[in-house]
């Protein structure tokens, strides 16, 4: 059924193709990544064939199907199978018994995450809580935008502060007082700088900080 | 119904209780903004109810309703109704003619984002798909974060690339080479540091570099 | 798919065919306009397939359908797609995103018509509503039809009053003492007669009568 | 649960409390008359609650609670009862055996108003095939608003034709010609005009025609 | 897709199929009479089809089908559609329009046959009530059957009162005595005898009593 | 919850209160028994309770609830529990387990008869099927009533054949030449007459006939 | 349909092929028993169609299906129709006319079983009541397997008592002391040793004890 | 909540109450354990609730309503929530992170199974199939009843072949010719015997014998 020119060792294969499982698959693709893209449903598929080679209506709870794909010989899979744990603990289990080296779940809560993890995924994602997160910095509009990696650090889009105008970095002297690295200026209709110990910040300008995540939210809250 | 103390004139309203919607009225909350949260149903409002102070079951597709809630004097709403692009749309509506001035809205794709855009929303949010689309930068394992910001600037967590190890920032000279900045360096077991010049990469260690969307995909794809 | 004799650019497209647009279809048609009729739903389709000689079976929520039909060069369209708002907004969007210059929408209520004006209908209708009052003018038997226009100017056909049988119309000088003209006059059995000042009024006859609104009511109560 | 002072010999009740019913029974009250409002449904019975004194809870479809609300002493009903034949089929039914003198009917289709007319309605009445029709005569634009009566005589406001710009409506002569009489001349910004010979029609005016249906609809046409 | 043999002239048309209007059907054919049956349902269609020569699949509520099938030149009709009054509704509107000078209607209550009445039906029916009745009777064991004709006489299957035993009809004087006439005894094992003043009346013998409906079930009552 | 005054030892239980077993509950109460009526059905129970001394809501499946109404006492029961075979499969066999010497069990065909007597049902009676039979017989409009003993033993209402008129019975010899007895002769306006040898038939008169089905049935089709 | 070389007459047909019936029909056929598997549902037959040579799609509750695939030849048959009494009423009821000599039916309740047994079943079995009761000697950890057959005597494994280590069955004597018989012993990593008076008992062994069930139990609460 | 006489330490929690689970809890608290009987569903509960002393309503997929019901102190615990593998799974979840040291879980199927036992079950169960396979070896009537313990040892109550009547046991030297032990006999009316080797075997005797289960299912054979 799979295009022979697929070369599955360093692939990732994408189970359930709703709004995240097709992001990830478009995006791989668009990446350079070879990508199987599975699910049961036959519209789901549809709407996916003609952007990647190789979408497969399969059903990913059925053991014996993803063996007859060879979804083992996969490096990397991601699963994300809607609201129903059910589909997504039998995905995730037939993947662990492949071996499967690498799974990505994608889980509604905590515990659905705890199951997976129980189960061999190494990684859980929450888009919806992730991103509910992320807005709330954005919302009140002083970060444009912010990112927090996974060990407290996190880095943000944020406007520059009253004290910061029409001084080099260097006078302002912003990692000394707040804890926050600048690392780059965007003026209006201009190209990213990368921050420079004589660069001027000029009013308008958006400042990308990096730093502890509470420091970041503190230096943003106080444009 | 709503406690007195609320200051309105600097909080969000947060219509649609479900996992965007509560991770973002959470994070508002724990970020120390006044927070008002509207669901129609009553679990998602009890749900909520200890982690608030003020969460309150409502219709928001009834102007009535909004207006007896004051919630027209609130700066920032964020609508994440589930589904239903028919909520949505008559909230967007009712806070569009209450004079909401900035108006966040979660879709489910592009065409109901549009619809949301004429309707007065001024920010539409895909969670879905933007995850779909970081996941996919990190699933191969050699970026361990990345974020997209919306003007083609990226930046990454990424494993350290052979040719830098054991050697100084300046002495590999990333930016020059690569055309990415490397903002700090995390070290297993030790806080981030925040990258110069002289900082020698070790084997094990994790760049956070910063530069044009496509060049940080390709410097991390050396990897 | 579409028969090429169809000249679009002085056409209607009616999306939708229930009982409203395919009355509208019909009627359209009756009155030698061109009509494109659209439903997604087959039976429906069928159901006007004899009468009409342009029955497509499409989802008007899907831009690129609608452009395939290139429905953007029709100079009127109109929408009524029953309960559901989602679609009736979504097929808005897509004509005023086409360009179409005149967009009539059938709406349940006020909401739902304010959110197809934001859209970019440039006409609401309410059946049923406008219907329902109508039918309060002719219920109690006095006006045997009624017409307000959007105006305050009303028309109505009502039985005459005592005071005006067998007197001229000049006579009984109905302008000056009520406030509304006689157009015409309905006799049983015959053609209506254009109103005239020498023109006399007999037992059972109707009157045409115009005015502002108000007074046409009252003058009809007096029966 | 009557308020005695409901004088039903002169009144309506109105049964069924959708858009149609509650615009019948809404207007109905606002012209002065004693009206009864009925449904089952509890929601419906609440929304009309504070706009009119006697809205009832109560199923039409048993005669003893017609009986008990002593409905047959009313002077008209109406009735729509939304999709279901058999709701309708047994009010008129009740309404019928109560000796009710006219009965007005909302119907789907002309196979439900012929059932309609066998049991006992006087009127039946299909507001989105009457709307449809009267929709149809205005979405070219030419006519602005439009009604036929039931004996094949009509009213239109429309647009003045070119050929009577500028003219006396003795000059121009359109009943000779065309066969409509003008009855009135709305001007922008103006109350309406009694349509006199000596009246001179000016660009941008709006005719209001009476005649027969065919007449009217060529006469606009010419536009 | 009838048989062209079929003498609609002198038959009955059975519309629906279930349990009553099947074993109609089926008891009719058994009689010699040419019968054409009709259900939309193909399962019930299929059901008879061996039993019957003349089982069409169409739909009962579409006046077209019914011409198309000559509906209009039997001279009986039997309508039964189970629950649903809106289909019998419309058969009993359609037969009725097209002249059917005979039809019966199985009725679930009074309100649905006054309904089937007004439209035009000449019989109505009603199984599970008049069932009801008859078993009523039977159920003490004294009779063992009994019809009630619709004009207050009665026919009963009874067991013989004490008083009767090993006496000559004549002698027990049946008929002066309770008003009730002796039609026949059965004797078990042995065929029915007509009731003659000679004939003698044993233990174990069933009478068949005539008379008013009231009079035969209190001589019933005396056994 | 029972009154203490029902005397349950002469006395019917009917369980199931639908069409057919309140139509057998009013009747028995008609006719003089103690009834008790059964159902699980709320609004089933309520529109007896008026009509009938002993209603109650109870779940006849339930062993323990017949026996605290104390069923096992009645002499005989009815059972009609609507489509569902399981409910009427245990009701049954509950009255069997508590020695109910005379179970009736309406059936909606003879598989589920057969069930019911399996289980101990003592009669079996299908409503909708003998009814067919019956009104098969009607239609035609030559037999105005008929009745079928279940030993091939019939009694007809019929028009009396033209070869009967205006001669004495003794003269026309009807049971000698069709070998059925005329019991009683229905003259239009006029109580029953029961038929002698002297009595003479007369045009439009109706008669009273009793034989062998078959005879029955022929004797009739010579109207 | 059926491979004639299935010998009916020492055969057993397996109806209804859920968790249980495809788990009976699977080991019938690993004992070499010729085996007739029915499901109405095509999956369920699908499912087996590997596993059993003779797996039929068929109605088990139409008595004619049953004898056209010879269902009456066969010695024994077991029901197992999921939670429809209805469905097992009528396929227990069919075999049992159809004479079959050994019925089995798998009951929910004790309710349902009493309805097969009077239907013509010789055994029911309730897997899910029988296994609870199973599981419950077992939970505790002392019996490690525990049976009781249907006289009240039963046989366990359990851990061996204390008292009973290092010495012989003889020195122990279990049977006087507790009365139950030691049958075997099972040492780790070998196979079973049937027990003798002087098989001595060792740390890590579990006994197989015999005898009635309650002294089984006390016997195995003393581990 | 919980009568605090409830010793835990020694005690079983029962999770899902339906037919499994509750036969599970009556037959602990039979065999006098202190059990703890959970469902979510207020109708299990009730019903358990006179057989028990400790049944609760409660949500068992809530860690914290385990926590709050001191569920972690329980030395056992079995799972049965009917077909939903979700509830299961973070039943079986909180289980095991509240360190339960022996969970038993119900499972549909194989793959259900490896889901529960990966998650922390220490034992699955699954009553149809194993019942399915009891029921096997005792249809063809020649086993009375079976069991297989888990190693390949089974233990039957079996007919008594023809060899063994009239014998002594050590005459007919069944263990050496056959493999298996007859561990007793049981005659009818009479209670078992334990087997000795001068038992004699007479006709109508079961043997209770034990034996490699192949050994066992030929000599059961022999019949």
């Amino acid at each position: 059924m799979l295009d022979k020119t697929l070369n599955a060792g360093d692939s990732v294969v994408v189970i359930g193709l709703g709004r995240f499982g097709s992001s990830v698959a478009r995006s791989l693709h668009r990446l350079g990544h070879d990508v199987l893209a599975l699910d049961h449903d036959a519209d789901s598929v549809q709407a996916l064939a003609d952007a990647l080679p190789h979408v497969v209506q399969a059903d990913a709870t059925d053991l014996a199907t993803l063996k007859q794909l060879d979804v083992g010989s996969f490096r990397h899979a991601v699963v994300s199978m809607g609201e129903s744990l059910e589909a997504t603990v039998l995905a995730v289990l037939n993947l662990s018994q492949m071996g499967c080296p690498d799974i990505w779940v994608k889980a509604n809560n905590p515990a659905h995450g705890r199951v997976a993890e129980r189960l061999g995924a190494h990684h859980v994602v929450y888009p919806e809580t992730e991103m509910g997160e992320r807005v709330a910095h954005l919302v009140t509009g002083k970060m444009i935008d912010f990112i927090e990696f996974d060990d407290g650090f996190a880095i943000a889009k944020t406007r520059a502060p009253a004290e910061t105008l029409n001084k080099t970095l260097s006078e302002s002297n912003v990692r000394q007082r707040h804890g926050v690295t600048v690392v780059g200026i965007k003026r209006r209709h201009q190209d990213f700088i990368y921050a420079r110990p004589e660069t001027e910040v000029k009013p308008g300008d958006l400042l990308i900080v990096a730093g502890p995540t509470a420091v970041v939210e503190r230096f943003s809250a106080r444009v």
